[in-house]
């Protein structure tokens, strides 16, 4: 089953990142350490192989992508060696990389994205095309009437000022052409009522939002574990250091309001309350894509006894989300195929903000990903 | 469905915190917090209640319990004027609790112990008494011929030298007074082949061993994380600093061996492989039931990148384990009545070296706990 | 040599632990921990012993004292046997505490508060009288060109405007009365060009700003670590969670900056360069009066080799403040007996954000300290 | 003032990271970071400087210098780059590099490194030669009566049995071939009675033990903070876990020992009382050359207030090293030019655990060290 995976910010650490590694995996350089389906549970037939990804996307920024991998490799996220070794395979990805298009209406820019993506399936003679946003997080979006409708959206999208912030207007050309829809990042992307109307309309599914690869991952553990033994959480108070490209971003508020926001559900949606302290983000640049992570809760047992837990995390983003952007392709792709529509609940557990009501402990999320992958492939379902 | 706890180290910290919390829930002082069977999720009719529980039991100390509870409360463990409150309902359990027995042959201690439990049995009229041991960690005992034989044990523990440790002794006379066993400490306790024979002979369940209730807690559910994410675990590596009763005894090289054995299964049973280092138990006085306990995880991710976390744990160890205790009782109890035979892995949850195969992911562990409970008083079940 | 220790803010946390603490040590019941001058190196007969300080003060809120012990008690500050052994003793001290003075014009006020501080040196015939600021912090007040020159100011002060913030105007009032001054929060106080002149004009010490009880008091011990090996610190980075009176008023912004200033200079002054990196505080209820601050530091040594160091503080702020109080009010009156005037540079020792060009490395600061005493009391010098 | 450094224990990281460090500093390559001497307040024309050092060694290994730097760079202590570059001179050194030798009497083997010596120092027309062992750690010898006595010693070297460890051995030869010695190790090396009567024979100087590069460091530090506030040091206990060759050689009981009553020194010594809690080194293979040590810290303050503080330290020991390595080449050789004999006591600043009655709060040690250098050049000082 050949998947292409178009990736809104091609050019970017979590892209490139996720490029270089199935290339390498491919080649035999290095294990699948990190990619979610290669663990024994979870490996199926009906899933895309990792040699079957195709890459390509867009992004608003030139620089090549073997400039971006010594980049990489000079900051220790990717072995300059590894990054040496895949360099021809990713000078061919290269040329699958187009500017993000422009146009005078947004109508315009929609249809040229999907213009692009329909010569990257031709082109590679791709079963189908998931399209994966990992691209700079924006703000919130102003609120607009046209959200909340499809036709009044195609209407508005017609007109001459900007109705979409741009992860939902890659989202709408990618439905309106097919391709399956995951937002990687916190961003609006399909999650607006229209346009769930038009991943319906169309039959395909869509998933997100925003990777779950530090604090939130230990959170949506430990938090389980305070539940079960009947433990009282008083107060959950982090803060996230990080440096990359991301962390630059997340330093403007309305990003870091987004992100921090994601960050915090998964407290109140496990534990049935929310206990006092607020999760901050912190740009400090020289960390680069080595972010700290430190949480301290607080909590009370029999009697009344007051207890504490520290942790610290110390991960390289790029290289927990690049597997994970793998997964996604994968499993996405194989979601399409066994034909769900709508948003990809199953996929909660890979997300700090899943779509739906789903459970936000990560073992039940687990549990939902494994019956969902067994559903893909079990017979009878169309293949 | 009234239940006798009668347990072994009735005057240690770990019982005294657990009679005092179940009387000051009782009288409406305190929420049962930490304790797991009041989560709405286990609720269930076919337990008996916090307030059906009667305490006795056997200990070696003849500190009286009120002069202990001062004590926890001098330490913080407790609030002075809970145990101020249920000062007179504390003195009537004072009643019950006898010195250890002594006699000239091991079998004759275990005619006294059984006394010992029918008295207290007929005196309340309790349906039956659950017997958990919390006395002092033992050393591992020499291997003896007749720990694998009933009759072989039943013969030898007739002859003038010690066969069993004080922890079998305890189970094999439990057993055979017609009372369920359940070991919260590492000790040998009901696992000899032996005495798992004397139990199905019995009909009795047992459980053990070693209550889960700090670094452990934390392992069994981070360890599964690591999995699920297919992320590799290099090293974890653990200090556990603590002062006590409990902990004074674990300065000893043999109880701490047992003990740090108890704390690495989990890795191994959850991860599929032993990482490097070790799990150490420090004695420091000065802390007392304050038990720090630090962690170093040191782990791999895609393309090899070395990433780690730390967490500490600063809890109180007669706090988180009294709750257990009552839930164990009530577990067991239920079991009993339910016609439970042999060890219960069900109460995997709640140990640090679960007795038979059972999953050691805590969220595992604790659907299996779920399910037991809901079969326990399924209709149909006799009660 | 009696000296009367004048607090304004004298219903607070920091002002009620310390009056408790020194009826207390007066009274043999607790020993002098945490009180500098009473270590072997420091004790020195110029200094007024802590049995001769007599306290009052000022304060906005009238909740009395022994509410506010009470409080204390119950929230684990100091001991609830303390706080009733001191019962009468602070009830005396209930006498001397008035509210802070009103009227038309702050001349007014700053009159009236003279009175209060007259009153007091009178009734009880002290030989001097310390004024300290444990107040609330402020926000950093507009600049007004009054502030530049003791003659504009007195006359401002006369206008119906508001031309200094409380803590300066306590300030004002004090040194006009013939009192010392010092700042324990990092409010502006006496840090005017206008009261240095009137100070001046007094023949009078002051002292401040903001008391180092925690992450900075460890800052000015590791930075000079890192300058002594030549270890380069590249980023710096921590957050402060506390509760308390305090943490409310900083979760206000302004206050926030004030304070975040204050724990920032000790790097740039003792590293010779600004590291990246913030300190944040964060206000959780729940944590009162006990502060956890994390830090993570991450240097370069030889070769360019990456390390890392994190801590964390789980201080008593209260406790950790209270005798220092005790400390500036002995070493401010020595300092005014021994005839110094001007900003008191050799309390540096206590200070986030010490006055005038002093080291800020913890040891230097405590050899400064160490040669002030000695010199208030060397031979010849005015006693 | 050309000055030969010759190694114990050439061909050990410590070792190869400091000569490559001191030929890519030389070649401008790379920052002196990490040489205390480079700091502004210590640099002082009477010392050697960096580019003066000649290198040389014994080991009982044979692995070639450029395949430990290729090992070293693999790991990620030195960057490959660097290695790369000073390869040419790299080799030169392994010429200087000469295996220990063996003999039938310990006379002889010291006669032969004596002689090793001397042909280093004519062929470089050396001014003269610090030995300084990094060589692994030894465990504590047998005491013996020779030991005491130096003419006992000559005698009892000539017999077959060995009667001192390799380290004293070589102190023995160093000082007999008129070369200081330095043991940057917890070994006994110069420190016997016999021996310290030979440097004072012979007018050469002596310095030691255990270099300081990590939890030690941090200790020192913060052990005079809590002095300085009065505040009382509850426990204070430690986990080292260290891979490497030193790692390894550390698991061995013995050595452990040695080194973990080095490192609790500097508690006893600068609180006036040991607190409780013990230091623990454990080997973890994996962790390599990169140390994670965790401390935790418990204090009592004013009114008996209970606090702590935890702090974790990751660093790399060779890169922490080595330039201390340079520095105390450099010192000793500028010591024994300005006629210094016997213990160097003003090197405290650089040991776990130093010779002589000395200082162990690092800020005076700062100083000691200080007014050394100065002194080294002072007028009038023989160069
Ligand atoms: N790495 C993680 O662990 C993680 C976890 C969750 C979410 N995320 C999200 O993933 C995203 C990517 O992270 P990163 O570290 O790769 O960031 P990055 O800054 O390295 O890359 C972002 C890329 O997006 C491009 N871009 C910006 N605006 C665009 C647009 N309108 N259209 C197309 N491309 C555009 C940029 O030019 C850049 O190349 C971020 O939004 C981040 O918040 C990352
Ligand atoms: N608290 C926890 O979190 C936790 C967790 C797991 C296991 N445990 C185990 O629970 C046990 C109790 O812990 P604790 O803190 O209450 O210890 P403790 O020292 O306060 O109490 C132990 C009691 O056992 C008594 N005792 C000793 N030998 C006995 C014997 N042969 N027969 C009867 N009584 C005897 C002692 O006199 C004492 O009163 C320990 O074995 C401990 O390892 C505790
Ligand atoms: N505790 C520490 O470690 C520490 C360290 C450095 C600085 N400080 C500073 O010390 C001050 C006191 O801290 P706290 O914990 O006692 O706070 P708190 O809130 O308990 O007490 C402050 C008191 O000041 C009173 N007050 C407010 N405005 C006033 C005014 N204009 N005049 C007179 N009284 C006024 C309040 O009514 C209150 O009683 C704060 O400014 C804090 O920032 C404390
Ligand atoms: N790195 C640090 O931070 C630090 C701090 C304090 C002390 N030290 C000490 O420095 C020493 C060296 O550490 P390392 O990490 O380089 O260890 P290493 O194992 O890499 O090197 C030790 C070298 O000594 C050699 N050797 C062993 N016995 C010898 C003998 N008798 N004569 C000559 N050579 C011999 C070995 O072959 C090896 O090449 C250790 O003793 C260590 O405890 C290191
Ligand atoms: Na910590
Ligand atoms: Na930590």
């Amino acid at each position: 089953m050949s998947t292409g995976v178009w990736l809104i910010g091609a050019r970017g650490s979590v892209a490139v990142t996720s490029m270089i590694g199935a290339l390498a995996v491919r080649a035999g350089l290095t294990a699948p350490t990190g990619c979610v389906l290669e663990s024994p549970a979870l490996r199926n037939d009906a899933l895309p192989r990792l040699g079957d990804l195709v890459f390509g996307g867009h992004d608003v920024s030139s620089v090549p992508l073997d400039k971006k991998a010594a980049a990489l490799a000079e900051a220790g996220i990717l072995p300059a060696r590894l990054a040496e070794a895949v360099r021809d395979a990713l000078f061919e990805i290269e040329q699958q990389v187009r500017p993000l298009p422009v146009g005078a209406t947004q109508a315009e820019v929609a249809r040229e994205i999907g213009a692009d993506l329909d010569t990257f399936r031709r082109r590679h003679r791709l079963d189908r095309v998931v399209v994966i946003n990992v691209s700079t997080t924006e703000p919130a979006p102003p609120p607009h009437p046209a959200h909340a409708d499809l036709d009044a959206l195609r209407a508005a999208l017609d007109g001459p000022d900007p109705v979409l912030p741009p992860s939902s207007l890659a989202a709408y050309a990618a439905l309106l052409a097919g391709c399956p829809y995951v937002d990687f990042t916190p961003s609006t992307g399909a999650r607006l009522p229209a346009l769930d109307a038009l991943a319906r309309a169309q039959g395909l599914p869509y998933g997100g939002h925003d990777g779950k690869t530090g604090e939130t991952l230990v959170k949506s553990v430990l938090a389980p574990m305070f539940v079960q033994r009947n433990l009282r959480v008083r107060t959950w108070s982090g803060i996230n250091l990080l440096g990359g490209g991301d962390g630059a971003n997340l330093a403007e508020p309305a990003a870091n309001a987004a992100k921090s926001a994601s960050k915090q559900r998964v407290l109140a949606e496990t534990l049935g309350y929310q206990p006092q302290g607020d999760t901050r983000i912190d740009f400090v640049e020289d960390l680069d894509d080595f972010k700290t992570a430190w949480d301290l809760i607080t909590f009370e047992g029999f009697l009344g006894t007051r207890m504490r837990m520290e942790f610290s995390w110390h991960g390289c983003d790029s290289a927990l989300a690049a597997p994970l952007i793998l997964d996604l392709a994968r499993l996405t792709s194989a979601a399409h195929q066994a034909g769900r529509v709508g948003p990809l609940t199953e996929l909660a557990f890979f997300f700090k903000d899943p779509l739906g009501q789903v459970p936000h402990a990560l073992s039940d999320q687990w549990q939902v990903l494994r019956d969902a992958v067994a559903s893909y492939g079990a017979p009878g379902t169309p293949r």
